[in-house]
């Protein structure tokens, strides 16, 4: 009852997924979690659903998009959110997915499911377009008020990430910072650099901000203030741009031209920041696999935040984070 | 001294600026300072420079790029950046102009020609292009550790900034955070909303990462280490947008042209966000008129510095913060 097409794209991207012979992906089956009168309407309009692999589970409640998550979460128990989380904590499902308020996602997953040992904050990663491919940065807008402390388990846990996910052997970790010198920045950072300096990981010091985009480091920690403000940032990019370049089509037939080989042009370098084709983000830290989606997913998202939380289980990033803490 | 070639594009970049006139600016002169051997042999250069305006003045030390910015200001007393600031205190110059160290020129202006009264902190005010014109940000990177009072003060100066500089009367203000609704954020952030709240400024509220290049408040608000990390992302833009574009060249001659011409369109778009065309920006805040530019400056970004400082001082924008501060 996610996207804010529930429940058609959610069903429909369910489909997708199960016909989708992706190179690699295993085998898994879906349960979906709402309105069951209503997802079963959805399925009935696809053709050759194989309902072995497919099942519905009934919840009578919503979150809505704009309830205050964690109150909604303790007090709408019968809602899909909440449910699926709970099927998950119980083991009746791998993994969790969700388009739904953000915010009620990360916080259902953190109450029911738990963290990880050794994790004191959850964080979510998200991947920036970067020359030589993908910059994973994180913390993107699951924490507020940031300790050192909480960096240097955002960066051991996206490493991780960016080498399970990505294929990023060892991957490169800098500190976002105001400059490249140890000591710069605010307290917090200073205190992060020196934890990050003492651990195991590819540590290469401070970062700027021109260095997501430059692939400087495969993986940017900050705090959740500066990343969330980051991520929107980027993601109002092609909009711009988009726009800027409307302005000036009114000026003849051969602009117009010009402008529209342009946005081609275009097109194929923003699909790297599109989440509609990397689908969601996992909530990295807690005890299971939560992917997390934007309202405005369609079917194709939905497809993809379902890849990669497939990919997430089959590939025991938990698992690997635990080590990663452990140092084993 | 400042660009990285100096004195050659400095001294250019002077001599032009005499040279355009400006529609709307006033009369000046110029007073250029550094090694005055150096300066000679660069305006010999030039045909036709009215020395009853340009004059030079000696300085035998230079602070350099990388240079611990307050400890130059300290020891380099005959540097050609303290030199400056000096003439500007002692009210042989309107104001000062520097491509040269970005710290060192903060901390000579502050410590030299002392904070507006009224003013804790002095801020650093970039654009940003946006669909509807420009987005004025601040703190950009004068300072690291914010605190809600220097957020209101950066707002008030930056509201009168984008009124006589850029022509927005009675400029809406977004104070940046992680959600529009009021409590949102970190702790700074909910501190700085009640003093903006309860302020004579035009605070429309929270706004988001996104919001900068939509253009939906002429100013937006935010600490130094986010705004300097936002400001350096958004440079990095057009670079990406063209290695990922020259990276699809190779796929033929028709593809070639077809970027050639993409490019061409992306091309006058990146010119509103290229400081070359904007010149420098002011340090706000201090007593005095400090205008601070890229070491990578070209003459054109010399000039345009040049007219930036004199449209500070015709305009007296330090009399105007100080109005809006006292509510007069």
């Amino acid at each position: 009852m996610g996207t804010d097409n529930a429940p058609a794209e959610d069903v429909r991207g369910a489909v997708e997924a199960l016909s989708d012979g992706r190179r690699g992906a295993g085998q898994f089956e879906l349960i979906l979690i709402g309105d069951q009168a209503a997802i079963e309407r959805e399925l009935a309009k696809h053709q050759g659903v194989d309902r072995s692999r497919i099942s519905v589970v009934h919840a009578s409640d919503v979150i809505a998009m704009d309830d205050e998550p964690a109150q909604a979460v303790r007090s709408k128990r019968e809602s899909s959110l909440v449910r699926g989380v709970m099927l998950h904590k119980d083991g009746a499902a791998d993994a969790f997915v969700s388009a739904g308020n953000t915010g009620a996602v990360m916080a259902a997953s953190t109450f029911i499911l738990g963290r990880l040992p050794g994790i004191s904050r959850p964080t979510i990663a998200s991947q920036f377009p970067a020359a030589n491919g993908f910059t994973i940065v994180a913390d993107v807008g699951a924490n507020v008020d940031t300790k050192p402390k909480n960096l240097y388990e955002f960066a051991v846990m996206t490493s991780v990430y960016a080498e399970e996910i990505f294929g990023y052997r060892n991957p490169t970790v800098g500190l976002l910072n105001v400059g490249e010198e140890e000591g710069k920045g605010e307290e917090r950072a200073v205190q992060a650099y020196e934890l990050l300096k003492g651990s195991r990981l590819n540590f290469v010091g401070n970062v700027e901000g021109r260095d997501i985009l430059k692939g400087t480091v495969r993986v940017v920690i900050c705090d959740g203030f500066t990343g969330n403000i980051i991520l929107k940032f980027a993601e109002s990019v092609p909009g711009l741009l988009r726009s800027k370049l409307g302005g000036y089509a009114e000026t003849g037939l051969l602009a117009k031209l010009r402008l529209g080989l342009a946005k081609g042009a275009l097109k194929s370098v923003f699909r790297e920041m599109d989440y509609q084709e990397y689908g969601g983000v996992p909530l990295l830290g807690v005890n299971g696999v939560s992917i997390i989606g934007h309202g405005g997913s369609s079917a194709k998202a939905v497809k993809n935040m379902i890849f990669k939380a497939e990919e997430m289980v089959r590939k025991e990033v938990n698992s690997r984070i635990g080590e990663a803490l452990s140092g084993a």
